[in-house]
């Protein structure tokens, strides 16, 4: 594979510039076919204007397919490890697909999708996590997500994890050891606690590590919200008030339509997802049992819902509200209150904010509501947050290991916490669960990972040219 | 407006890079600002791995936004001719506007459309035609517009009006030497004849420069083709067979879609396409009167019209079809010629091709005779094709004002020549319309076009970031 010289667009077709990217051994020799840059004597990462010429050898005719900025990128010092070029180019759709298909002729092949970060990969650039960090990084659509995706860059879970690595390699040792005085008993026994603490503090850490998937996964995402209440209490109003605001604001920096993050909105750097929003835009000639068949189908998708009112609520539908809201976050929001027939009312357990939609009252109010709802822990650059399916898995398997390890001394978990119960297994016994858990781990880094396939489904979901 | 340092994003959104331009007299100090770089001690033309910070004052706090690549360009070595820089972020909507933002806040304002392209020709890097010709570029989708303004962006037009030029100066220096012997009656005589062959070359210049626009009309918006023909004839099929061939091709090099170019083809290099499609999808079921109504409709907005018959049409078909399409290429297209039942017939003056659209059948020979009809010339690198609506016009009024020279030389024009028919006026009458002549085509250079508003129109339609 390394061995290939790959091209791809690496920008999304349609902007004013498109940057073709060339990595592999005959990066420097195509793009000097088809320009008057002699990759292989300028400066590394250096910049140079070139016509990119198409040259037919049957007629001898030249014909100019564009003037273009080269940066020559020489091995290992490019994002690949590669000797590398980057070709910007007019961004017309003809010229971008032309010079690939020269640079094609010349000896390229077009990229897979995430091959130049999986190259980067394979030449040691970056381990597995942060590899994966890049798609995230490219995905982020907020703060959040950023922040997530940039510390997991920046190596965050591969610190994490190598610490945990040398606290496992710590028990190995001591288990070693043991084995050295095997006809020691009271040794034994001594060691078998310092384990045993050892184990249990491991095991806290891999438990943090795994649990915060659920946070990455909510961030990730978007945390679900749904509207719900009575037709015509305000509910479109709302929702509408809720997108504009926040619309506006985007689409004033980079002036694109932003149809693929319809009906979200980021409150504090987190985004918020509102469900069956189609639903609430067609309330006015829905038959009630379907707008209540709806409701219900919001709500069981929903983490927060906002129950949307203009009267106080009879003890009956607060009930049933609250037995349909079990388990999710419940926020009243009291609408109209700009009405003089509008009467307020108060409520034991449930956060209400009042508010009125369509005089932009309070809205402020209840998106701070929605945010302390969704219960997201501030983020510090700091903190490692597992963001990816395939990490959340090897900490299950990695603590499905440990907790053999564990078990293997004697110990049981009851009620959450580890009490002796038992005689430990030997030494040698509990070295093979303690490889495969330091094996898994080693997963997330790419440290056991080699066949191709478990690469390649790694990196299929990268968009091409990255 | 030169003093301001502008920023935008420009490359589309997207893709997995985004590249911010920096231009002005502040571009260094601004990147400096937010990256370790320090823009103006490197060298010109160099590529650098930079770290993109914000730095949050009040609470000391660090935040990386993106591992970047910062390249740096000195003035007057840039495409605006000011000091530059390019940053090459991962194409993250959050990463991209953040950055733009921390460039404002460093003292930049976001570029208005087309602004790099009006610094450029601002600081006479390119003259305006061809900083026109630098949007066409970005928008060329085929190989006939991508040749015309890269011939344009290269100085074709230039190179032509600067020839056109000396000979319009030509003529004025003889007026001159004609008011300098204006006593001299036989001089005068004798001078006329040689002006107004220069004047009646430069004529047929302008003529053949102002014509050329249909010429690039058509290859910019492509040739307007119409499929008509009874119902169940095989419009359709062929329809999806023309397009379906095509779109492969394009799909299997870039991997995008082309919703933007739905329903035409590239045939040669010339773009095609196809009126009223929807109207040829929706055949089975639509009542005869809405079908006719409609054929007529898009008979009148095509240039080229295929008639497809599965039998020979009758007299009275043929001569109704010849009257609906005078003015405009028809050809007849006999589909079904696979099945037993379908019998050859000839025609004099049509071009028949035979064909099955269902079995791919002659479908090359018919896209060449659509080819063929389009009768596009062949353009070599050297053509000059005029596509702009702005530079026709300029063309148009300056050879009003070339035929107020002429005619008051005393020449009439007479079924297509100049004859003499009037005593001549005097030098300076004619001095007056010459110089509006040369006046008005160097406003397609724009030598004669200082106005902002002028110029924000012409730039007004391109994509930002250019």
């Amino acid at each position: 594979m390394g061995n290939e010289t790959i091209c791809a667009l690496a920008t999304a077709p349609g902007g004013a510039l498109g940057i073709i990217r060339v990595s592999g051994p005959r990066a420097f020799d195509a793009v000097s076919a088809i320009c008057a840059i002699r990759c292989d004597a300028v400066g590394a990462n250096t910049t140079h204007y070139a016509r990119i010429v198409d040259h037919d050898a049957a007629s001898q005719h030249q014909t100019v397919i564009d003037e273009t900025l080269v940066t020559v990128f020489r091995a290992p010092h490019s994002y690949t490890g590669e000797d590398s070029v980057e070709i910007s180019c007019h961004g017309s759709r003809y010229i971008l697909n032309k010079v690939l298909e020269l640079l094609v002729q010349h000896g390229c092949r077009m990229a897979n999708p995430g091959e130049y970060t999986m190259r980067a990969y394979l030449n040691g650039k970056l381990d597995l996590s942060q590899a994966e960090a890049v798609a995230d990084l490219i995905a982020s659509t907020n703060q959040a997500t950023h922040q997530m995706a940039m510390s997991q860059l920046r190596g965050g879970i591969s610190t994490e994890l190598s610490r945990l690595r040398e606290q496992l390699l710590k028990l190995t040792s001591l288990l070693e050891l043991e084995l050295d005085f095997s006809d020691h008993e009271d040794l034994e026994f001594a060691d078998r606690s310092e384990l045993l603490s050892v184990a249990k503090n491991i095991d806290i850490h891999i438990t943090r590590l795994a649990k915060s998937f659920e946070t990455g996964q909510a961030i990730k995402q978007g945390i679900p919200v749904a509207i719900v209440g009575k037709t015509n209490v305000g509910k479109s109003t709302l929702l509408n008030r809720l997108l504009k605001d926040d619309r506006a604001i985007v689409s004033d920096i980079h002036g694109t339509t932003r149809d693929t993050i319809e009906d979200t909105i980021d409150i504090n750097g987190i985004t918020f997802r509102f469900i069956d929003t189609a639903g609430i835009r067609q309330t006015t000639d829905t038959i009630e049992q379907i707008g209540i068949d709806r409701t219900y189908a919001a709500i069981a998708k929903a983490r927060i819902v906002i129950w949307m009112v203009d009267e106080e609520p009879s003890q009956e539908e607060l009930a049933k509200m609250e037995s349909l809201s079990e388990n999710k976050q419940l926020i009243i929001a009291r609408n109209k209150i700009d009405k003089a027939e509008s009467k307020p009312f108060t409520l034991a357990n449930i956060p209400l904010i009042e508010i009125s939609a369509k005089h932009n009252q309070n809205i402020d109010q209840l998106e701070q509501a929605i945010y302390q709802a969704a219960d997201i822990p501030v983020l510090s650059d700091t903190d490692i947050v597992v963001t990816n399916a395939r990490h959340h898995d090897a900490l299950v398997r990695a603590q499905g290991h440990l907790h053999r390890v564990i078990e293997g001394m004697g110990a049981k978990m009851v009620n959450g916490q580890w009490s002796m119960v038992n005689e430990s297994l030997s030494s040698d016994l509990l070295s093979e669960d303690l490889r495969l858990t330091l094996d898994t781990l080693s997963e997330i880094t790419g440290g056991q990972i080699t066949p191709n396939e478990v690469l390649g489904n790694i990196f299929k979901n990268f968009c091409v040219g990255k």
